[in-house]
């Protein structure tokens, strides 16, 4: 006889069937009512998840092993578990649960491992490729609200890799600081224009843990081409973006799933003589029009907990 | 328009409706079934756990913190994750998911992370509490089959706390050497008995990131007071067992869900000075009879993957 076999037992010992009732029914009654939810979500998913597979016991080993080798390939300059959430698609998820903008605004994505407060203010049109190296691009926009007025002052800070595909900060000594990195202000009219180079694919940090799980899973590291951006202005939600060029290998297959349809971006390649003199480049070189459109602060639904809901429009849903 | 959102898109890019589909997709064509089985199920579960908490940025930043800490906190002699597996109830989760036992046998519990291979060897009878603190205690039983034929030469290997409530290798240089560690070979009749203290309970390490989770779900650290066994015998599967005071306050609340009602045991006080005397104990003193039934290796059922079903049969279906 057993009492964890008995219907309605008190849930004191474990019970396979009922194991996860079992590890919820031992929260105290006064802890915090949000994450006793968020615990009984993860404790919940978690069994139901090993039950599911039916691990064996070396099969669980291996993802414990898996999960310790994780931390502690963290450092203060490496997040091995913000890789793992980004390839598994969970950063673009809570991003996605958490920034309800409305129709027609500039759509978020990933922010990235490489972002660097600080980086150099530039004027208008200075050019942040310091090394010289890849293809000659300027990129030009307009800043504005959902209703299409200019949003002057907006500042647009921008970064990318350089055409080696490394962000300066994992080649420190080898590139020049701030290499690729800047922050401009839009004009009165909500302008902005910069000089950079085409943006290339490159590889997510593929050394630890991230990149083995990768390889087991038949995928490759390589991030498609993308310049960054963080889009801000007061009273407005800041953006935090990418645009992508339409010309990647790897558009239809970026390893943390940033690619969204809204920000993949007309980029032109031209032979103007006479343009290509003003801006200092030689022929051909790369164009780029882009426009960002930032929501009222108040007109974002931030996220409320337990409210989403499939079905319910989400942030990519499009424009 | 979205190529995201058509019916029927290729999965290529993100999709928060879809996104767990997204991810699987992504897998390469010619990796391990079985990985691909229980990536597919980890990433489902994953995906839908946060979407029903709607997790927060703040929410999902704090998980990382929690789990890149807790990957820092393991070391040679300290296995973190293996605490936060035991804590959440999947430690028992997979071992009942893996020991499919004839009824009648010893059932199996938490290894724990205290076992050392190696102990001493004693003759039957020998005291394996070495510093003298506690309430002395003579465990006597036999090993069988589960037919109650002997299984002479069976080898029992236990292990425990001190009266402090300290494992030997918690407290090197404060404790003897293989305090509270022994190895024993049941007799041709396939009995055994050792001498030993009554165990107590005791805290979990609790310094780590586990300590700090149980504390915000209300929970305290304490195991109930047990006596670790492993027991094997050449034909028969392993067994990796404890058994259970049946008085400690925390019997119904062991921290990592280690108790089973056929592993508690009648622990009786007894006053017999004779018997004392022939022990070497002074009196009162305790007794326990226990018995441990082997399973013929064959007779065991092991994980199949995708084997386990609610309504199943399971290991700890009570005796
Ligand atoms: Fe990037
Ligand atoms: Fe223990």
């Amino acid at each position: 006889m057993s009492k964890s076999t008995e219907p309605g037992h008190n849930l004191a010992f474990f019970d396979a069937e009922r194991s996860a009732d079992v590890v919820n029914a031992r929260m105290g009654p006064d802890i915090s009512p949000r994450f006793r939810e968020i615990m009984t979500i993860i404790v919940s998913h978690l069994h139901a998840a090993v039950k599911e597979a039916a691990l064996t016991t070396e099969e669980w080993m291996a993802g414990i092993e898996f999960l310790t080798k994780t931390g502690q390939m963290c450092s203060d300059w490496r997040q091995e578990f913000i890789l793992l959430s980004d390839v598994l698609g969970v950063s673009m998820l809570v991003d996605a649960l958490n920034h309800h903008r409305p129709e027609g605004s500039t759509e978020n994505t990933v922010l990235g491992p490489f972002y660097v407060a600080g980086a150099p203010h530039y004027e208008l049109g200075a050019n942040i490729c310091l090394d010289g190296k890849g293809e000659p691009l300027v990129v030009r926009g307009r800043v504005t609200d959902t209703d299409g007025n200019p949003v002057p002052g907006a500042v647009v800070d921008v970064w990318a890799t350089n055409d080696d595909g490394f962000y300066d900060v994992q080649q420190k000594g080898i590139q020049p600081d701030h290499n690729l990195r800047g922050v401009f202000i839009a004009d009165s009219n909500g302008e902005y224009w910069f000089r950079t180079v085409k943006p290339r694919f490159y590889p997510i940090p593929d050394d630890g843990t991230v990149g083995k799980l990768l390889a087991s899973l038949g995928r490759h590291p390589n991030r498609a081409a993308h310049l960054h951006f963080i889009v801000k202005a007061p009273g407005y939600d800041t953006v935090v973006t990418h645009i992508f060029t339409p010309d990647c290998q790897y558009l239809g297959e970026d390893a943390v799933f940033g690619v969204k349809d809204s920000l993949i971006a007309d980029f032109r390649q031209v032979d103007e003589p006479v343009e290509a003199g003003e801006l200092g480049f030689s022929t051909p070189f790369w164009k780029v029009d882009w426009n960002f459109v930032l929501a009222r602060s108040e007109d974002v639904r931030m996220n409320e907990p337990g409210g989403f809901m499939p079905g319910k429009p989400s942030s990519n849903g499009g424009e």
